[in-house]
Formats: C-alpha cells, sequence, structure tokens
C-alpha cells in the first residue's frame, strides 16, 4: 500500500490516513475482500500512533469501506465500479467538467443488494407489487421511513402521518392546495429555481424573499401575514449555510405570530450532510412544520418516491381536502425501497456517501488552496457543494472564462428567479462535486485556474 | 377432460368448447406442457365438425393458453395461480361479493417474465436505472409505446410527441395547466369521479355535461363555447356504450367550431376491450385531439407510468410552459415496461386479458339469463363491466337489499358528480367482474336473485 503522510498538514494524520486507504480501496488496489494490515504493523511502518490507526480504521468501518471479523482484524468489503476510474486524467481531455450542486454519486449504490429485493419482489405471488396500491403509500414504506426519520434524523412520528408521492415537487403543490389559492408560498432568493417553476406552473402564488446572500431576510418575512414558507434550514441552497440561531428563532416567532402560517422544511439536502442541526419540525409545538424528504439525493436522482410527514391538524385539513388523493409512485419500488431501508443497505449507504461526499468537498479546498491560495474564500459547505469568493474577480467573468477552457461553472445568481439577482459584491460561485471524480475535481480546479491567469 | 356442449345453445359451438378446454386449463386439471387432443380425435368425441375443433383452438393459441408446437400440436402454455381456485364455492360463505367495474385481474401477468427484466435491470451496471432521468420519459419506453399504438390501435405518433407521466391523473393536470384558467375542462355525468374531484382539487373549472344515461349531450357540448372535452369515446364510462357515428360526429363539429376547444381522448377502457372503434386522434385533422393512455387497466392498477400523445402544435404549447416537466414515474419501471413490451409479453397478456374478461361477462350474462329471464336486460356492455337494468326494480333499493346479503353493487348515480343523479328510469345497475373469479360471479348473482325474492 502506498500511503504518505504528511506531519505538517492541517490536516489530522488519522483523515490523511483515512483518505489514503479509502482511495486505495476505491482505486482497486485494496481489493474486496484483503485484509487491512494489523493496527501496530501499520503504526510502526508509517512512524505514527497505534491509536491513528485506530481511528482511520473506525472511520473505514463506520463508512461501510471495510468489516471488522472477530480474531480475523479488518476486511475489505467494497466493489469498485468502472465509475472511479484508474487512468491517468488527461489535462487537455475535451469533455467539459461541470461542477453542478445538484450532481448525485449513485455508483457506489449495493446494486447486486437492490436487484435480489426486486427480483424476489416480481416473482414472489405473496409480495402483491401488481396489486391494488395504497392511497398514500404502501404501509411497509411508511414504517421503514418512520423508524428511519427517528433513528437518524431525531423526527418521532407515526406511520400514518406520512404521505408518500412521486416526486418532492408533486408532494409540495399537493400539499399548497389544501391552502386556499391566496395563501402563497414563500422562498428564499435565490433558491432552486424547479420548485419555484413548478409551484408557478401550477398557478400558485410565490412570494421571493430579498435576493440575498449570506443573510436570512428575516425582516421581509416578518411583514407576511399569512403563507407557506418552504425552506431548507440546513443548507440554504445554495448558499451551504443553515439557518444560525437567531435565524431559527425568527422563523419561530414569525410562525406563532398568526394563523394561516406554516413552514416546510426540505430535509433533502441535509440528507447528504455530514454535520446538520436538529430539524426544525423537531422544535415545532404548534403542528405548523411539515417535513418533506427523498430518496432523490440520499440514494439516487432516478428514485422518484418522496415523503412528506404531516402534523395532525394539517393531515385533518389534507384528509378533508384530498379524498383522492394518490401517491402515484411505483409499488414495486416503494416496497424495493421498505426492504432496502429494513435491512440496512440504506443507511449503510447513506453513511457512506456523507462520508465520500465530505472527501471530495475537502479534495475540492485542497486544491483549490493549492492552486489560489488565500485568493479563494470557502464561504459556505454542505452536503455536495461548497461556495466560492474569488478575490477582485467579478463572478459573471469567471463564469465565462472558465466556460472557454472547459469548466462549467454555477454562481448564486444561476439560482434567482426571474431575472433577480444578489448583490454584485455577494455573488459567489457555487461549486458542486457530487458526480466528479477525484481526477476530475483536480483537473477543474487546474482548467479554472488556468483561464483566470 | 370433461366437455359437455350443448347444441340447443344461442352460444356457437366453439365458443362453448374455447370455454370448456380454457375453464381445464385455469383450473390446473390440463396441466402446464400438455398436449390437447388431435382436432379430427376431439371432433369425433364430440360429435362436431373438425371446423368446429379448429376455430376453437384458434381461440386458445390466441388468448395465448397454448402454443402451437410444429408436428407435436397445441401444446398448454399456462401456469394456473392460487388464484382461480378449484374449491367449490360455499353459497354462505362471509366475504362480499364486490361487482366493481374498477377490478383488475391481474394474476394472469407472466411474473417470471417480469422479475427476470427487472432483476437484470437492476443489476446491469449499463442500464442505468439509477441514473438521471429524461424529463418526458425514457426513450427506450416512449419508442416501445409508439409502436404498441400504432400496431394495436392505429395511432400513428412518433416517440417524442409522447409524454410520460406519473399516473392518468397527473397527467391530466399537467395537461390543463398549459390553458389559461377560465378555460374548463368538460366531461360527461356520470364519469370517473376520479378525475373529476382531482381536477377540482387542483382549482379547475370543471363543466358537466347533464346527467344522463346512454344519450351523449352532443346539445350541451355545442353550447359551449371553450374547454377542453375529457372523454372516452369506447365505452362512455359507466355506461358500456361507446359514440355512435352521429355523436362523433357532434364531437368533431364542435371541434372544429371555435378556438381552444380541445379533446382528450381517454383510452384506458378501449384497451381492454374485445372490439373497440377507431380511436377518435386517428380522425383529428387540426391537431387538437390529445390520446391518453395507461397501463393501469391494461396490465395492473400498482404501475402507474402513463401517457399522453401531444399533436404538434398542442406539444409547443406544452413545451413553453412545461420547462421544468417531470414524469415523476420510476425508471426502473419505465424500463421495465419497455422491454415487456419489446419482447411481446405485453401484447400477450394484452390479447389474453381482453378474451379472459370476455369469458368472465359471458359466463355472467349467463348467469343473470338463468336466474332473472327477461326481467335482467343488458344495456351496455365494455371490457370489464355491463350495464343491467332490472324490470320493475328501483335502482337504489336493489342496491340496499344486495348489500344486505352480501353483495355490493353500483349503478350509474354511483358515479354521478356531487349529488347529481340520472333520471330514476334511465338509472341502471353496472355489474364490473375484473377481479372476481367464475365462482364468485356465480355466488353473487344467486345472492342476488335471492335477495330480490
Amino acid at each position: 500500500m502506498r500511503v504518505k503522510l504528511n506531519k505538517n498538514s492541517a490536516k489530522p494524520l488519522y483523515i490523511q490516513l483515512f483518505d489514503a486507504i479509502s482511495e486505495e480501496i476505491r482505486a482497486g488496489r485494496l481489493h474486496n475482500g484483503s485484509k487491512l494490515p494489523p493496527r501496530r504493523e501499520m503504526a510502526a511502518a508509517l512512524g505514527v500512533s497505534a491509536n491513528t490507526v485506530d481511528s482511520a480504521y473506525k472511520m473505514l468501518l463506520d463508512t461501510g469501506y471495510v468489516i471488522s471479523i472477530p480474531r480475523r482484524g479488518y476486511i475489505v468489503s467494497f466493489k469498485p465500479t468502472s465509475y472511479e476510474s484508474t487512468t491517468p486524467w488527461e489535462l487537455d481531455a475535451p469533455e467539459e467538467i461541470v461542477f453542478s450542486p445538484n450532481g448525485i454519486d449513485f455508483s457506489y449504490i449495493d446494486r447486486s443488494a437492490y436487484a435480489k429485493i426486486v427480483r424476489s419482489l416480481a416473482y414472489n405471488d405473496g409480495a402483491g407489487i401488481f396489486s391494488y396500491v395504497s392511497k398514500s403509500g404502501e404501509d411497509e414504506l411508511r414504517s421503514a421511513v418512520s423508524k428511519y426519520l427517528y433513528s437518524f434524523r431525531g423526527i418521532k412520528c407515526s406511520p400514518d402521518m406520512i404521505i408518500m408521492g412521486a416526486g418532492a415537487e408533486y408532494l409540495l403543490i399537493a400539499l399548497m392546495m389544501i391552502f386556499p389559492r391566496e395563501i402563497p408560498i414563500i422562498m428564499e432568493n435565490p433558491y432552486d429555481p424547479h420548485f419555484y417553476h413548478t409551484l408557478k406552473d401550477y398557478g400558485r402564488k410565490v412570494i421571493l424573499l430579498p435576493a440575498s446572500s449570506d443573510r436570512f431576510r428575516a425582516d421581509a418575512l416578518l411583514g407576511i401575514e399569512r403563507g407557506v414558507l418552504f425552506i431548507d434550514p440546513y443548507s440554504r441552497f445554495p448558499r451551504g449555510k443553515g439557518l444560525g440561531a437567531a435565524e431559527r428563532e425568527a422563523v419561530t416567532e414569525w410562525l406563532s405570530g398568526g394563523e394561516e402560517r406554516y413552514v416546510v422544511e426540505n430535509g433533502e439536502r441535509a440528507e447528504i450532510s455530514p454535520y446538520s442541526d436538529e430539524p426544525l419540525v423537531c422544535l415545532d409545538k404548534n403542528e405548523k412544520i411539515i417535513y418533506l424528504g427523498s430518496f432523490a439525493k440520499s440514494l439516487c436522482p432516478s428514485i422518484k418516491t418522496s415523503y412528506m410527514v404531516l402534523p395532525e391538524k394539517i393531515s385533518e385539513r389534507w384528509k378533508k381536502h384530498h379524498i383522492y388523493y394518490y401517491a402515484l409512485t411505483s409499488k414495486l419500488e416503494q416496497f424495493a425501497l421498505a426492504e432496502f431501508i429494513e435491512k440496512g443497505y440504506f443507511t449503510k449507504h447513506y453513511k457512506m456517501m456523507k462520508r465520500i461526499y465530505k472527501d471530495k468537498l475537502d479534495y475540492l479546498s485542497g486544491h483549490l488552496l493549492r492552486e489560489f491560495g488565500s485568493d479563494a474564500e470557502i464561504c459556505g459547505v454542505c452536503g455536495t457543494y461548497m461556495t466560492v469568493r474569488f478575490k477582485n474577480k467579478d463572478t459573471e467573468e469567471i463564469k465565462k472564462l472558465a466556460r472557454r477552457n472547459g469548466v462549467r461553472l454555477m454562481s448564486l445568481n444561476s439560482f434567482c428567479a426571474d431575472e433577480t439577482e444578489v448583490p454584485a459584491s455577494e455573488n459567489k460561485i457555487v461549486f458542486g462535486i457530487g458526480d466528479l471524480r477525484r481526477d476530475e475535481i483536480r483537473r477543474g480546479v487546474v482548467l479554472l485556474k488556468r483561464a483566470l491567469e
């Protein structure tokens, strides 16, 4: 194993070691089933303490790269896919590097487990996947999601508070229909334009808080008499910065300041962030917060099954309005997800991906530092993306130059609705690394450096 | 083989023979892989012509009960499921018999073929089922549906005219959003209340043609300046009677009488009817008819993937409005359906089910005749249901008495929107047999007879 540690780096030794070993595993040089060297041996070879090796091994275990077998030690448990190439990257390769914050890495999904599950569901008479559906979603999946939400997000909810639906946007539209048409939805700006446009397409009134960068515009929110605030409290996409304590308080203050004020908490980004605050919904005393979750980010974008947790009061309103609601999501997919969760594959994947995204972001920030030094200031980090301010450079100019050199970048303005803009001084580049390999990240940064010279 | 033919019956001998043999096959008494007696032998044993046997064997072949192997003859190719029970039915069994016109028999789906397909898709790296989705649906499925529509429904359309979506109601709502809010949707009354309520839930204006039984209210339609007529031209559910020639003409006349007049043709019921007229969309010269199809009736209710065929003018409008449209339907399901169609499993199933539903309806009408004679008049038949008028009996009274005796029946009024009613003299019972076994149909009719005595 080729491992080089740098004792002068700011990065802790055990993380360097974790990075090096996981890289060997992903590249297939440490293959599936092989044994990691005993900790003392490894420590002696590298000139570090056994504790450092312990910590690195523990992380490899947590992230699913290895399993621990009593009296045998740590065994690599990872099948590399063609996705993580070992070929040296070509600086002048023609493909564009796209730093998309919506990119998702689905190469690590345990396909063979998923395939076994769907096959047995489709074949097994008793499973009833060809039969009639449950309108609000299959009980098996609602129960699995309820357990998952409690264990991993701290959200207490019974399965019957969960409504499944074909996609987060479908659920959001269906939810808004239980409120009279004059009640608007309120969103931060910039945000995900997909939600904004879908809501507009369906004829809903949308109020945008004034376009801003880091600051949450509580002042503007407090002036709104009634509405449904749709917010991503963990990353405030695309800012990469969650709501601070004071900002959370402002939201709560607004909520309790009048009737017909609600919050929809979008938890999709939190699920791929290694650290995230307690969900807002856990602080909800007045049954006014709805939690929205999906598998599109935490598992893969092609799985459209999403869910909402409705507090009782809203649930009653929902039931009265949506007598004819259908989840409209594949029963096979629902059953497969339920089993994938119940058998522990989902949480294994979920834990591993958080670590992998974190690794990739660390790798990006390392390369930005190497190429740009203090000229590149990291302003926000969350899940699969970070926001970066380049000193003395205009963001739109950076995007243009980068594009000419084969790098596609987005800025906060790329996510502003209807030609609004954040103040030029606050505009930042949004680097997403979800679906990029390490070599692509490195190449993208080097190309960007060239472009800006 | 126990086959008894009745030469005095109005039912042709070859259909009696087909019924008898298919019943033996379904019951498992003629098991998978066994050989049918040679035609001349069979003809001699039954005292019928060889042509009669030929016709019956041909039907068994068409409906997939047998396959033809050169130099060996007809071999049974059918795995009975637990669904078709051979146990004698108990007249006083406690389960209610529900004659639902929405019942679908999914016990004949080739599960092993479907299971093989989904397994290989989930396991096979190249298929990309975990990857990003195509917004309007996967090309593979759009191409398969386009071929199917041409071969089996005579509808010419290129794959890019097809928009996939998670459920017919989702597509209908998304379609309506491209029209200004003041443009209403027009529906016959009674119709499927699910569509009516979903459209209302999403804030669309719905105009109901006056509640009526057999007659299509062209007079009322012609008075409407603009709107989108949503119609099932084949069965005018729940009437079991399609549009006649004059009625089709009235629809065409209305369509060409002004701008902003459109038709959405719901083809779901036509796909399970053994005989159905040419789709309206084939007569469309002005690009004003949209065809809506699904697999919910023709395959099984848990498959939510549906589709619309948009003529070019409407497609342009759609693209302009729905920049952020997503099909929201499982990619695995889309790929699986595409393969299920391309490999011929779907059309085999589709042909077989039409015949099976026809058999069940014949069985129902036979038992109605036996129990009620001319007191039960069959008024309409289509796909999985028929409408029946009972002489000198009030429909609501029939439903009540039947319910007390363990039989659940619906009438035309059960499908009327918002407390409207058809004239009492025209109200009929709607018998659906889709998900009932033969013994259940028989038991239901006998129990009904008892109830009305």
